[in-house]
Order: structure tokens, then sequence, then C-alpha cells
């Protein structure tokens, strides 16, 4: 037996593989409140193709089921003649709302607002407002707080329902609102207006044009979308390419390859001078073929400890916990912490070498000076590791570049050349007459 | 001139770096909206800490100010004795509230819940209803969706207040309500609650216990919380560490280095595995020291693409994009991708080897013999980082670990591993004859 529950989760689960038809099918068999479900889970390009397959009486039925903010952002995903069918097929009001929130960026704040918002003037009381409010009420529009107009549009402040309703049905709303909200202006990036919305745990937050006047309204459902989208985004450049434009098994392979290509070229390409620095040492190497042995694991040290210094400092500094004046005092932090880190690894490493001499006679005559090599070396690349990884980010930001494109890769590749360097200058100082 | 607003911010970072009694200080120093917000931006840690820090009429006054659920939090961070004070600081009602709620666990969904909703019944109408709300109405109650339950405190279903307002006066609350809602089990964990907000894009979500009777509601901005906090360890383990248990300034270097040396030093183990490789290879290496150039350059062209690979893969099960049984598909995407991308760098590192001859003759007359095993070694790797990167968040998940934990540091390791094989593979095949 399939429940509808089944059908949705089926439908929702093997939507990016199904063709248009097939989409079109899938939505058609559900009960209406989970084909309205699954409308609303879809992304904008998603709605805008299932939307374009329908013949014009289902399209139109399902156009005004969507809200203003939604619509805009379905027609901004369509060509320039469909967007004019669609439009349309709205009645007049909405017509105009959606061609004036077109208007904005999509990712700015007023890209991300719904034009319909509960309004109130200051001069009502508590049970006139209440009653206006039912007089004017549509479905679909949020009441948790009112805002509070004057007759330019201008904003005077907001009262929740629940002061409204807690209050004695004289008290003037002038007297029950709070003149003191938080708004974003129409032109706020979506990242700063997610910022807001966390600092100041919101629900809702009003959006205001240059002059104060209101001009919609930002619900918490489009920013957890925002917060979501911004930490993929984060996690993929943090991962050492660039961000994709879509869920990761919607994105075509040709497009998955050019997201990927750039950075691991250009991490090649540095990492040649790893190729240079290790020819520059031939001599040593030749000398002392053990010394080969070695690299990979000094280098990858580094790399490793450099990579949990850049992901504790990019992820400080996407909360708003750590700013670039900070840069003095995580500074400090990672150098102890390297010190310390260092010190344990290069304990470990002094160690196997030692334990591998016994069982094995693997190195030698000269094995402590080797394994003082490999400790001291492991020691300078996990502090080189741990302030490559934590400056990166904070030098990146100075630039105005994202923090999180101090990426794992990125931090290891600096830290392998930097380290091979600190490796063979260690080397030539403690091995220079015995292996050396 | 300074303005509240610069207090208050300026208060909000400097927080970490303040003793306690500075902290009073600073709070008290504030005007009371933004005192307010300070303590609603506290964690429960530095909440507890400043209210055990006041005298008793101050703290009274705050502790009332507190919703029941960031009451039960604060006090779960109290010592038990600490905790009776408090308690006995509150009204009868609130007190027996947050008892309750104590006997949850902090992250599941009784954790989150505040004990406080509307409620009405289904047999009244819409202007009933209306009534009873605003003779029953406190502050801070959310009032976006009523509850409508049965004598047993049953959840029948919810009817929003809009819903409420544009209904005629005479309609029954049994004809409004949808008896359709997504409800969290009281014992259901807070990052499964948080991912039915994303997926339903809710704004509250009630609480049920097993025999269906209504607990409480969770609101979107403690799951934003959540989320968040979810997002954070997510980035930390992928950054080869264990999560914090606390923002990154307020952990103490110890308790950092605690975090970060279990992976670091397990990792430094797995890499020993390198030298042990490298070593097996050392007639190889002695015959032709040219190869021991190319290594850290290919191992690392591995561990770069098995970070992206590993990082779209669980970045895309974290949102639900990608499940276990999806496995074969993701590995046919990597299979492709990785062998383009494979093919791309073989090509750049070729070239690199062919142009280094040509202007500085560094790699004698068997160079395209050298170029060639690089070019297909990196082919190699980076077929392999993809794969290896892409399956073990899957074998994880598998396991019932963390796919998180497939970090780079990690993905990277093992593909140093592996890679090295590749490369010395290929090289006893290319070079046998000319330069082995």
């Amino acid at each position: 037996m399939t429940t509808p529950e089944m059908q949705f989760e089926r439908a929702l689960h093997e939507w990016p593989r199904l063709d248009t038809e097939e989409r079109l099918a899938a939505f058609r068999s559900l009960p209406l409140e989970r084909a309205e479900e699954l409308l609303d889970c879809m992304n904008a390009v998603d709605q805008a193709d299932l939307l374009l397959t329908m013949r014009k009486p289902e399209r139109r039925a399902w156009l005004r089921y969507l809200d203003p903010d939604d619509l805009a952002d379905v027609l901004q995903e369509v060509p320039g003649e469909d967007c004019e069918v669609l439009l349309d097929l709205l009645d007049e009001r909405t017509r105009n709302e959606v061609r004036a929130l077109m208007a904005y960026a999509e990712d700015d704040a007023g890209g991300l607002m719904s034009p319909r918002f509960a309004r109130v003037r200051a001069q009502m009381t508590a049970d006139e407002a209440i009653r206006y409010l039912r007089a004017q009420s549509q479905r679909r529009i949020p009441l948790e707080f009112l805002y509070v107009l004057d007759s330019d549009q201008k904003l005077l402040g907001e009262v929740g329902l629940d002061r409204l309703f807690s209050a004695r049905p004289d008290e003037k709303v002038a007297d029950l609102m709070d003149p003191d909200i938080v708004t974003a202006p129409e032109d706020m990036d979506q990242e700063e207006v997610g910022a807001l919305f966390s600092r100041y745990d919101l629900t809702v937050m009003p959006v205001v044009d240059s002059q104060g006047r209101m001009k919609g309204l930002i619900t918490v459902d489009d920013v957890m979308d925002v917060l979501q989208e911004e930490a993929t985004e984060d996690a993929q450049k943090y991962g050492g390419m660039e961000a994709l434009d879509e869920p990761y098994l919607r994105t075509g392979i040709l497009d998955l390859i050019k997201k990927r290509v750039g950075w691991l070229t250009l991490l090649l390409m540095a990492q040649m001078l790893t190729a240079w620095a290790m020819a520059h040492y031939e001599d040593e190497l030749a000398r002392a073929l053990v010394l080969a042995v070695f690299v990979p694991l000094i280098i990858s040290s580094g790399g490793n400890s450099g990579s949990q210094a850049s992901t504790l400092v990019i992820r400080a500094m996407a909360m708003g916990e750590v700013r670039l004046r900070d840069w003095p005092w995580v500074l400090y932090r990672e150098l102890s912490s390297g010190l310390i880190l260092g010190g344990i690894l290069g304990v470990v490493g002094f160690g196997r070498i030692v334990l591998w001499e016994y069982f094995f006679h693997a190195y030698g005559t000269h094995y402590m000076a080797l394994a003082g090599t490999v400790a001291l070396s492991l020691l300078g690349v996990v502090v080189l590791g741990c302030v490559a990884g934590s400056m990166l980010p904070f030098i990146l930001r100075f630039l105005k570049f994202d923090p999180a494109s101090a990426s794992a890769p990125f931090v290891a590749t600096l830290v392998d050349v930097s380290g091979l360097i600190v490796y063979f200058t260690v080397a030539s100082i403690l091995l220079t007459g015995s292996l050396l």
C-alpha cells in the first residue's frame, strides 16, 4: 500500500532524476496538499520548469497558489516572452507586486521580502486594530507583528499581536508599539540579512527604503534557506573549489568539472614550487636518501594542522565571533597551540624512528640525528601550519576576498612548500658531518 | 558620543574577554531594552554566570524576563544548590514548567520547546476563539498558529491566526483547522528537528508525547541556533578535529589542543605508512632521484581532488540531497569527473616537464618517459582522490559514523599512501630500461 506520505517522499527524492514530463506526472499523482508541499520544497528553477510544462488552466491555478516573492523568483528564471505569458495569468494586484519585486536583485533584502504584511495606524485603539485586521485579513499573511505606518508609509514601529491581544481594548497602538526595531535597507546583501536574523533571533524583519518607507517583510523561512545556502557555499570553497550554483546531484558533470578544475590547476602550479624546492636539495637527497622517505609525512602534518586552524578561524568569522581586529589574539592562541601540538607530534615522530631502529635497524648509526631532524621539523611545520592556516583567512578578508577561500588544499599547499624548506634547513644543520 | 547601540555592540563583542564583575558592570550600563537584547544573545552558560553574580532583587527581575525554555537551559548549567536558589525566585507556575522542561535532555525536541502556546477548542466559532485568546493572552506567546486540543490534551489540528481572522465569525474551529501537521516526538534529536524545519519551511512545530498529547512548541529561532551549531560542528570535523563545545575564542588553549591532538596524532601514524612506502621504493629512488622531486606534487594533487569530492558529498548528505542508496550514482559521477580532471592535470604536468627540459635541460635524455610517468600518475591519483573522497562519507555513514569525519586531512592521508603506490608502479612500468 502506498500512502500519500510515501508518494510525496518518493517524488521529492527522485525529482532530480526525472525529466519534465515525468515530473508533471509525479506532481499530478499527489493529493492537493502534498502537491502544494512539494511545490514549496522546490527551488525556483524547478518550479518554473514545472509551471511551463502545464497547460494554461492548471498553470493559472498553481501560479495563484504561490506568494508574490516566490513568484518573482520563478519569473526571474524564465525567458522574457514566457515571463510575460505567466504574468498575464495573474490578477492585477499580484502582477504589480511581482513586477516591483523583480526589479530587485535576487540576493538583496528586496529580493527576499514579501510585499504583503499587516499594517495598522498609530491612532487606532487595540480593539480597533484587531477589528481592522479581521476586516482586512487575507490568508498567508504573517500576523506575528503588525507594522505601524504613517500616511507616507514610513515605518513608525511594530506591535506584537500578543501585545495587542493582552492590552486593554482602549489602549492606543501608539502606546503599545516598539519604535526601536531592526530593519534591513532594500539593497542589503542576503548574507548580512541572515546574520542579523541569527544575531537578534528574529522571526521577521521589515525592509525599508532610503526614506524609511516600509517596502516589505522578510520571514525567517526564507532566511533559513539563505543560511543553508551560504553554509554550503562556504563548505565547498573550503574544500578547494568554486561554490556550485545548484545542488550536487543536479549539477551536470561538465559544470562540476568547471567549478573544480580552476583551483585544482592553480594548486598544481603552486605545488610545482615543491618540485623546485626538492630539486634544489637534490645534493642533500643524493647523500642521504633516507631524507626523502620522511617528506610526505612531514609536509602533510603541516597541512593537517593548517587545515584545523583555518577551519576554526573561517567558521568563527562566519559566525561573527572573530573580527579583523582580533588577529593578534588569534595569532597568539595559534602560536601557543602550534608549539604544544608540534611538540607532541615531534615526540611521536622521534619515538617512531628510535623504535624502528631498535627493531629493524632501519636507519644506521646516525639514527638519533635523523630522529632529531624529523622531530624538530615536525615541530616547525606544525607551528607553520597553525600560523599560516589561522592568518590566511584574515589576509583574505583584509583584501576583501572571502575568508572561506583559505581552503584546506590552499593552506596545505602553502605549508608544503615552506615545510620542505624547514625540513631541509633543519637537516642541513643537524646532519652535516654525520649523514650529510 | 557613545550611543546605546554602540555600547551594546561593544559589550557583545568584548564579552568573551571580560571577567564576571566586568560583565555585570557592562550589562548594568546598558539601557533596559539593550540589556534585554544582550541577555537574549548570550548562551546559557554566560546567562547563568551573569545571574549568579547579581544580588537577589536584580536576579529575580531578570529570571522573570526569561522564557521557561531558556530558564531550563540556564538552570542546567548551574550546580545543584544554586539551582534550587534560583528556582525559588520564580513564581509557582513557571517553576513547575521549568522543572518539567529540565527533565528533558538539552538536545532533544523536549529540551528545545517552550511549554507556552495558544490553545483553542474545536467546537468554538472563529469569533469565540479570538475572544477567548484575547481574554487568556499573555505576552511573549507565539500566536501565529493556534493548537486545537481535546479534553485529554491530544492535538487534533492547528489553525493559522490569519485563517481565523479571515473566516466568517460563526465558522467552527473544527472546520478551519488543518488536522495534518508535522510534529516532533519529545525525544527526537535536535538535528532531526532542524532538518524537519528546513525541509518543510516551518516557523513553529508542536512537540507531542507518545500518546499524541501536545507538550510544547518549538519556534524557529531556537532551531536556527541548532542549525548554525550543527554547521559549525560539521565544519570543524571536516577540518580534521573534534567539534568544539564552545565558540573558538571562548575555548581555552588546553581544550583547543585536546580537540586537535587526537586526529593530528592519528593522521601522523597513518602518514608513517608513506614513510614505509617510500622506504620500500628506496632502490628506485636511488637509481632515479628525480622521482623524489615530484612526490609532493603528485600526492597533494590526489589530496586536493579528494578534498573536493568529500566536501561535495558530505554537504549534500547534510542537506538531505544524497542518501546512502545513491552511492552508485555518485561513484559514476566522481569517476567521470576524476578521469577528465586527472586528464587535464596530467596534460599540465606533462607540459611543465617538457618546458623545463626545453629551457633548463633539467631532466636529461629520458625526459619524455619521466613526463609520461608524472602525467599518468597525476591521472591516477586524481581518479583515486575523487573515488576515495566521495565514497568515504558513504562508508562512514553506513558504519553509523558521522560522514563529516571524512575530513580533508583524512582523505588526503588515505590518498597519499595509495598515491605513492600508483606513482612508483607507473614509474617502474614506464621507466624500466631507461631511468630505472
